[in-house]
């Protein structure tokens, strides 16, 4: 991972660290909590631009701020993530996000990529320059995910080798394509090869063994799948630093918070993979997994060394994770270790307030008019098939994966249609980047809807426009709309559209304040319980519905897909 | 840093290590020492070529070895020092040290380099593809190591630029102009300039409070100089990564051995600096610092840890540091982790044996005949000086810092001589790179020599000719005789040589086997004695009183310099 000077002038720093003139900025009389040894010690913090310069000492700055009473503790790092899965452009994320005291975010834009190719990674680079928060762009080793899906374009290890020096990047995002790895996939290979010696990220769920030891034998380095404490213990043990994920949809922290000890503490990392507007507002971001880490028992000093210390050793970013001098001056100041709400934080020296977020240059979105879907009609939902044993995706509410259910399903009339009494709702997942007008239809089960449709373009990986309906014309309705809006998420019912979100940036992301789609996310999720639905993320529950690298039974635009056997059912 | 890719196919290492086909080489029956559990656990390790493929679980090899009852750890990393001062070349070094277990090791050419610049660096850049130890290869920062010597070259920033992203580098070496940081020196600074962001390693002996945060806000992050727990806890907690040393004259081990604990062991590396084949024969190498700190109370995870994994976190060194999956196939197979003695060592999947060393590419030396001294006669050695207060360098022994003392000498004749009963011996240093010629003399309390002479080419960092001695005659005949064998040690008295060991290369290294310098150090350390020399290791502290970055008093070709004030004293 190229790493990046500090930006405040060499001179400086040593004359301003040395006290031979004010520094820049001094944070008076706070406590630091000191990661090595894990006391709490009253210091100022001088500040040279961007550089923490002195600590543990006195120190005069040109301007001073008070924190007496007050701990700090080195800005948090979210080891793995999609940005795009905020619903929020970088620049939102950021204004949403870094007053939480998350001043490092490493993203994979995949989905991005997934709808417009290069063009989306090119996006999160620049982004990354004018954003408060530091954001490194991991390049997208899975688009598509698999074979079994159409994407709206393709990232071969050519199209990335321009990327791989590029100075905002760290190395090659998650290879969700583990199948492909233990296959020896051509594609997957030529992607390894090139990044050989270099950072890989790595996704396998439920990969143990042998096979386990053959995916990290070809360069793999992280794992944020592991969704028991038994199964990240051997991923940990085998060499991988173990991201403990905490998301709006995979919730593992509960699971993995026993491993995280001050042993093992060093060789864990936090991140979020996926967290919406609406969950960060209700209980936080990285504020909260550290929250909640300490109230289930993980000592702070493990719990902050994860968070920010432990994530800068894993990454290579020598240059934070300490309140320390020659470190980015990214500093979070909170009351009480255990409450860890932020007051005031610093993200390279700057403090994170409107002021200067509202300062920050900006970059035009790509991807508008990304929804080229064909219009659609009620008939297009029907499903055909002559034996009545159906496969049924399983929801496991709360979680990514899902069970391979059967169920008797007799046609009427041709048809296999939904059965609400049984909670057997249709899906269908309808192609919309202009590529082949796909449509592939089956069956659901725990969504509990009675009436109406729900409908997204947020769709993973393939992010095509994923419909779950009881009735056909309502379905239709809700994929056409989707179409009129430049994507995002809808909910109809008899005709009527009830509530809608627009992600004009590539079906994926909105241009509105993150207060609004906030605000917009609890109308749908109103909209839809008075559907029936019970989930309380059914949007996101929809999203993974159609990612077919996470077991057992997705469907895509191509049809259900087997999992397991890693294959589209005829 | 730039990481090198592993050798073994990565198809055949995917297969090996799924198990598909039998692996290249298992070790079978072992207890592997598991650095993030602390446990032993009883495992077959399966290697492909120069990786580990295989672990916790049972294998098959081409080739197997039986390693039941016994522990395998991974190997060692000795973060710094100067193969230069072991006498023996790189390769000789490799094939005396890698048996021990030290399968890496991170080294600063500075030695060579002042004798005869870049082509010094070359050297070991060639001769580390070559050696079965990993040896890496830090880029001299400070030759000379101040302007109060003179060096046989002088390497600036440009200089260096063009090795900057050699595969086999690691950053820039010590840097231990801390003077020159922290008075923002041109040269220093443009040195500083052209690595940031990237490795530099430090030296800062004493240096502490807010002149320690000016020197570390430049960028540097690593310290071996620690001398006391308290000033190694302050640069710890200043995000430097502290090295414990223990070499052949700065033995810092058992003071430092508080600070191994398990909280900070991520965070602390060993190292060796100088130690020659007598000290490694007699006691051993990073094995000896193992086995000493257990024994001192250090628990064996955060010794082991300190040895190897938090080591190869340090340099980013992704690739090592652990025995599993992905790793180089470093491993040491010992009996019991107090006891430490390997009886096997793998180095990147080649068993460190005789045929392995012998197999191994060769290169011819460098910088022969660097020897170019004018002849001295015996008057040359006399002190002038009206003023009887003389400043006098005093030997500690087994340290590397000085006293400045202070002692009436009367000149007899306009001459300081000698005062044996006040143990007050003559010392002077010859330049010797054919520069200029330079002759200092002073003084010196602390090697006990009541008669002849001892001379040296090796004398930190310029490695002019320095003489101790009780008689002119005696001094002027070790320093020519220096020039005749091409540099080396030398014991002499009453106009013969008692005692001598060629170093041809440099002026530094012998061209012999190990074993051989081993035994002529034992017969000079006794031919030493015979002339009163209390000294454990006199050619050592002998070296040591010409470094001016180490305080308090010592003397170049230049003169006596006050380090305290960094001056040539007049």
């Amino acid at each position: 991972m190229p790493e990046i000077a500090p930006k405040a002038p060499l001179s400086d720093r040593i004359a301003q660290g040395r006290g031979q003139v004010p520094a820049d900025l001094v944070l008076k009389g706070g406590r630091v909590f000191d990661l090595i040894t894990g006391d709490l010690v009253q210091t100022d913090v001088a500040i040279c631009g961007d550089t923490i310069v002195g600590v543990f000492g006195t120190y005069d700055g040109q301007r001073e701020i008070d924190v007496s009473g007050r701990i700090l503790v080195p800005g948090f790092i979210d080891t793995h993530l999609h940005i795009e899965s905020s619903l929020l452009t970088p620049f939102e994320f950021d204004r949403c996000v870094t007053p939480r005291g998350v001043t490092t975010a490493i993203c994979d834009p995949h989905e991005i990529a997934n709808v417009c190719g290069a063009p989306g990674l090119e996006y999160f680079l620049e982004a990354s320059l004018h954003c408060l928060m530091d954001i490194r762009v991991q390049l997208s080793s899975c688009v598509p995910s698999t074979h079994m899906e159409t994407a709206g374009a393709r990232l071969e290890a050519a199209d990335l080798l321009r990327f791989r020096d590029h100075p905002r990047g760290i190395g090659l995002a998650e290879f969700m394509n583990f199948p492909g790895v233990l296959m020896q996939d051509e594609g997957a290979m030529a992607k390894l090869e090139a990044w050989q010696g270099r950072h890989i990220d790595g996704h396998a769920p439920l990969l143990r063994g042998k096979d386990l030891n053959g995916y990290i034998s070809a360069g793999i380095r992280t794992e944020h799948e592991a969704t028991t404490a038994e199964e990240g213990l051997e991923k940990l043990r085998k060499g991988m630093r173990v991201l403990i994920r905490e998301g709006s949809v995979s919730k593992d922290m509960e699971a993995l918070a026993p491993l995280l000890t001050e042993r093992h503490a060093p060789y864990l990392c936090l991140c979020t993979d996926d967290r919406n507007p609406l969950d960060i507002a209700e209980h936080g971001h990285l504020d909260y997994m550290i929250r909640r880490l300490i109230a289930l028992g993980c000592p702070p000093l493990a719990v902050y060394r994860a968070a920010s210390l432990s994530a800068a050793e894993a990454f290579g970013l020598k240059d934070r994770g300490l309140i320390a001098p020659g470190k980015r001056a990214d500093i979070v100041v909170i009351e009480t270790l255990e409450d860890c709400r932020a007051s005031l934080v610093l993200a390279g020296g700057v403090l994170a307030e409107a002021a200067a977020f509202a300062a920050r240059g900006t970059l035009a979105p790509v991807a508008r008019q990304s929804v080229k879907a064909r219009k659609v009609a009620p008939e297009d939902f029907r499903t055909g098939g002559n034996r009545v044993g159906t496969p049924v995706i399983g929801i496991l509410p709360g979680k990514i994966i899902t069970e391979h259910l059967s169920f008797d399903i007799v046609p009427e009339d041709g048809d296999k249609r939904p059965d609400l009494a049984r909670d057997l709702v249709k899906i269908a997942v309808l192609e919309r980047h202009g590529v082949n007008g796909n449509l592939a239809t089956g069956f659901v089960k725990g969504f509990g809807l009675k009436r109406g449709a729900i409908a997204s373009t947020v769709c993973h990986d393939h992010h095509n426009i994923a419909v779950v309906g009881a009735d056909y014309a309502d379905m239709a309705l809700a994929a056409n709309r989707l179409g009129e809006i430049e994507g995002g998420f809808m909910v109809v019912a008899e005709g009527e559209v009830l509530a809608e979100l627009p992600l004009p940036v590539a079906g994926l992301m909105s241009l509105e304040p993150f207060e609004a789609v906030r605000d917009a996310l609890i109308d749908l999720r109103a909209a839809a319980r008075g559907l029936g639905v019970e989930l309380e993320e059914p949007f996101l529950q929809l999203a993974f519905l159609c990612l077919p690298v996470i077991p057992h039974l997705k469907i895509t635009d191509r049809g259900i897909v087997d999992v397991d056997r890693f294959e589209v059912m005829t």
